[in-house]
């Protein structure tokens, strides 16, 4: 497995945040110079503010922090591919995703770490803070109890939520997934495609494809397909076992892959090997995405046949990352006053980065996360009517 | 009742507030302009960061925002003094708080508003959001929960946790009656205090002047002086009914203002006569503290034989305002990694502004809320060891 020569990243991050002392900073939009701006902004002038806020909620919309603002909220049990590392580790992820909110789409992003990791209490304690905040990002939370508290927290609040390791993979994945069947010219009512992983993203990534039209996806965990006939599945994976597939009886991770027109891997590193790629349909498509260490390098699945290759890395060709999603996703919500983010946005807002690239070729199938239409073109997808 | 000629801030912050659309926004420490700006804040370099702080907790305090950060909560019932208006009502206070927090002290401080007012859903919310913060400032939130919540949060948490409607509010109240009496030559252990209001500010500035060495302190709520023969008194009004007095005796609000040398009134607006403050000692000390309206107004307590006066408005001499206190409390605190804020910091803080008054006047006993030097004074004040 060959590594490309790179930075040392891991060096260089570790010495600016020591040197930063976090990444974030609060900015005020107003400034205390005279006693009339401080009648204006804090009392006695904010009371009419207060006053007028607490009659008509709605105008909080309008008046506050809640217009612009999202909360990124962690309880640090699967940070990256670290693992359950708890919060204090995830929150330099989390101020890294307030950054990328802020320098793509200009949206305040507050990142909040939880000192609990008990399903129910997240769900109370994010439906209790969420009163000033226009949206929420649960980020990092390991499944299968991340599917409960998203389904329980979108339930009871009428704004926008979104587990983004779910959502925001899946549709940067459907994205990607569009061009790289123009490249090969398939069709995705024909593909046959294999899903590596059934944690967060794999379970999201299934679930949309089969929204948008897939037709034979499987999806492999830790002990092989999952499939209907299996006695150790939770309500999720259950889910996963009733999409549509032509594959009924395979039952082994070579099974599934043997003869598979795409392989979306979120599976961890080296999951993947030359002989699995070698066991697949023509023109393979293959997305290795564990981070920072793929599934299997794009050298190596090139030697071994594939026609596509992604990976969620910055230093290869076609990069699949969330951050070109959720920026946008709730950009549009924020902006349009969306209270829930549905499938339908989701294929729309895919289609849409889809689109960014007019000609997909092997290596450039998802615009880069410098693109900066990606947001505006995501957040216009999420907002249509 | 006079009021002088002013601004109408009502009008002037409502105009402002529907401009601004909030008035706090974030601001990333870093940008995203290449890929290795991305690889160093966020993946792959990240996980470096995350993976050293998990194993590091006290790392926090230097590589993450916890290092600069205050929690700004309130659940909204006891707004100002609007009364329970609710998280929304309460989050344009919030958010000014924020803007004086950064403004003065530098602090990165972030609004919480909660939907609820269960003081132990409040406990269990905000020990469950703390581990990104470096302190925990509670706001807004009415007596007698108030003084529960802010024990159990400070009991279970490391980090420096104040409720400020209480503590700021009594150390601003020290630090100028400290002056006032100075400038009427009068001792602490011999003046006679009577305290208006045994809500959150009347219980604190009644428990820290007894603390501070005051010898005769009576304090009044609605149904009269809070006394040890009263069967209706909550366990913190106990306390009250506990502290040394020489006016054992005294039982309705006129007993209480007769021959006192000082009055703090925190009671709400024209809630003192003339005619009481005559009734006073000799070179009568007054602070009527209700917000935007005192309990008296300066004139008519000058009128009625007052030798100082203090209101909570910027538009009078001697302003006494929290603001002069809080921002350099948690600067002291975040900065010298104090864990508890104890009995001791608040006097010397009180202290410490008041010394700020070279020679105190009637007119000039506390420095103005734009005085810069108030943050460094008190912030070294809390420092101190």
């Amino acid at each position: 497995m060959s590594t490309p020569k790179k930075k040392d990243f891991k060096k260089l991050a570790l010495q600016a945040h020591k040197k930063l002392g976090g990444k974030i900073a609060l900015a005020p939009k107003v400034h205390l110079k005279t006693l009339d701006d401080w009648s204006t902004y804090y009392t006695p002038g904010v009371a009419a503010v207060s006053t007028y806020v607490a009659a008509h909620p709605e105008s909080a919309q309008v008046m506050t922090m809640k217009k612009n603002s999202v909360a990124v909220i962690s309880d640090g049990s699967a940070v990256l591919g670290l693992g359950n590392i708890g919060p204090l580790g995830a929150l330099p992820v989390m101020e890294g995703k307030a950054v990328i909110f802020k320098e793509v789409a200009d949206i305040d992003a507050y990142p909040i770490v939880l000192d609990t990791q008990d399903p129910d209490e997240i769900i109370e304690t994010v439906v209790r803070i969420a009163p000033g905040f226009g949206g929420i990002n649960l980020e990092d939370i390991k499944a299968p109890e991340c599917f409960y508290i998203e389904e329980e927290v979108k339930r009871r609040l009428n704004i926008p939520v979104m587990h983004d390791d779910q959502h925001g993979t899946a549709i940067v994945v459907l994205a990607g997934l569009m061009n790289a069947l123009k490249v090969v010219k398939k069709n995705k009512k024909e593909v046959a495609v294999t899903v590596l992983g059934a944690g967060a993203a794999g379970c999201a990534i299934a679930m949309l494809l089969s929204r948008e039209g897939f037709a034979d996806i499987r999806v492999v965990d830790s002990r092989g397909v999952v499939h209907k006939k299996r006695d150790d599945l939770h309500k999720y994976k259950k889910r996963l076992a009733a999409l549509p597939t032509k594959r009924k009886d395979a039952r082994t991770l070579a099974d599934a892959v043997a003869g598979a027109d795409v392989v979306v891997a979120v599976s961890g590193p080296g999951t993947v090997s030359e002989a699995m790629v070698k066991s697949m349909n023509t023109d393979a498509i293959i997305f290795a995405l564990a981070n920072p260490i793929p599934e299997i390098m794009p050298d190596s699945a090139k030697k071994a046949g594939a026609a596509v290759v992604a990976t969620g890395r910055s230093d290869f060709p076609n990069q699949v990352n969330n951050a070109l999603v959720f920026p946008g996703i709730f950009r549009g919500a924020l902006d349009a006053g969306v209270s829930k983010i549905t499938d339908d946005m989701k294929v729309r807002a895919a289609e849409a980065l889809a689109r960014l690239v007019e000609k997909p070729t092997p290596e450039n199938i998802i615009p880069s996360v410098l693109d900066k239409r990606a947001v505006a073109a995501v957040a216009k997808a999420v907002a249509k009517k």
